[in-house]
């Protein structure tokens, strides 16, 4: 099956794909999604596929030796998360950024202590994900907190897959629809099952939670002004726009209490 | 104001305390919390204060010269966030842990690139956290992923103040009724104005949010079967069982899909 949140006045409304259509249903965290009747056309801009609590990041997976070290991971802020063509903000005041396509984990049980058995059926589906990163923070930022956490910075979509086979999957990385760089989930140190259990062991997810599995390769540096694109095989392409970030003002904050 | 969520049979109420119980209401991340009618009594057990989106820690803030060095930062899940009297899950693992009396900072509106002017007026109010750690794991963990994230790790509560000065409040940790460490936020190397001027200098904060603002002496190892108690003076008292978790089993992630 194929999940998407169709971008509605009343906010995100999850979906599956049927009869040529976006269907709505009550949830996409649930073992049978109730159709709700209505229907959204293909053309229907898309929301995030989810909303997580968690979002996990593996550090340094990307090439086969990385199996042979001790896994590591970070965790970036939910509030990063965009959809299909919204907007990733650059901050001049963070530095260079770069545009990391990655595979990534929906969870779709809450799920601690996984084994390599089992650890597949905690998962909901696949999307893309891009992991920007503001590279220059990296070197002063052990924890990964400034470089991984500006607006915008976790694009997620366009859409769920459930039924796919993640060990070999093509990823293509574009600026400005230009391919600057490729890779492949069957390069990542840690495939998809023994990150679920490298995770699991440390901590807890659950439903609607994003595993980032790290990036095979698929980087390129990336601009303001320019435009990121990140295909997957079998999970289509997530685009968004680098946009400078606003200046400051004293009453930004005040918009939404 | 004093608001809390009380634990019921449909989930966390919000409330706020009046006429010597807890008057529930709509929401406490509104401007005018409404009065839904109902009350509980001050004996009802609660839940954590809020149900924070993100979980940002202040590293090595815990003495006046933090200062002097840049200010760090790390990232908790929010499904490590327990309410009082819940359990710590002390998983053989990971080895010693510890407690950690904090200071948390409530965000009442989204927020970003706070200034020392406006800062103060982001935050809803102020709730005691106890930021456990699995110390044995952070030397070779350098995002803080593996020490921070265990089951029930971010205890919060009792109830958020809206009405109190942060500068100087004593903290009280106890293990086992015993007080075993002291401190104050005085100690604090960047105060809670500053913390946020920091946080929202890398992130967007928004409604609900958790800034935990350091460790200026308030800890002590704690093992499985023992109480840990952190008090801070104006927030009362917040206590949390250590309780040995449970060894894996493969069914233990089917219980909620």
């Amino acid at each position: 099956m194929r999940f998407a949140r169709v971008r509605t006045d009343r906010g995100p409304a999850p979906a599956m794909w049927r009869d040529e259509a976006w269907a709505e249903v009550d949830s996409i965290l649930v073992p049978v999604p109730r159709l709700t009747g209505r229907t959204w056309p293909v053309s229907s801009a898309l929301a995030a596929p989810c909303a997580p609590t968690l979002i996990v990041g593996m550090s340094a997976n990307g090439t086969p030796e990385a199996r042979d070290v001790p896994a590591r991971s970070f965790l970036k802020s939910p509030r990063t998360v965009i959809g299909p063509r919204a907007a990733i903000l650059a901050d001049p005041a963070v530095g260079a950024l770069a545009i990391e396509g990655e595979l990534a984990v929906v969870i779709g049980v809450e799920s601690r202590h996984l084994t390599p058995q089992n650890a597949l059926d905690a998962v909901l589906g696949y999307t893309i994900a891009n992991d920007v990163t503001a590279v220059d923070q990296i070197a002063g930022d052990p924890t990964f907190t400034h470089g991984k956490n500006g607006d915008g910075f976790t694009p997620l979509g366009p859409w769920i897959e459930t039924d796919l086979d993640p060990t070999s999957l093509a990823i293509e990385v574009a600026v400005d629809g230009a391919v600057v760089a490729t890779g492949s989930t069957a390069d990542l140190g840690r495939a998809v099952a023994d990150v679920l259990v490298y995770v699991t062991s440390v901590m807890t997810l659950g439903p609607g939670d994003i595993v980032l599995t790290g990036c095979p390769g698929s980087t390129a540096p990336i601009s303001a002004g320019q435009s990121a694109s990140i295909r997957i095989a079998g999970l289509g392409e997530l685009v968004n726009h680098v946009t400078p970030s606003s200046p400051p003002r004293d009453d930004d904050r005040q918009e939404s209490r």
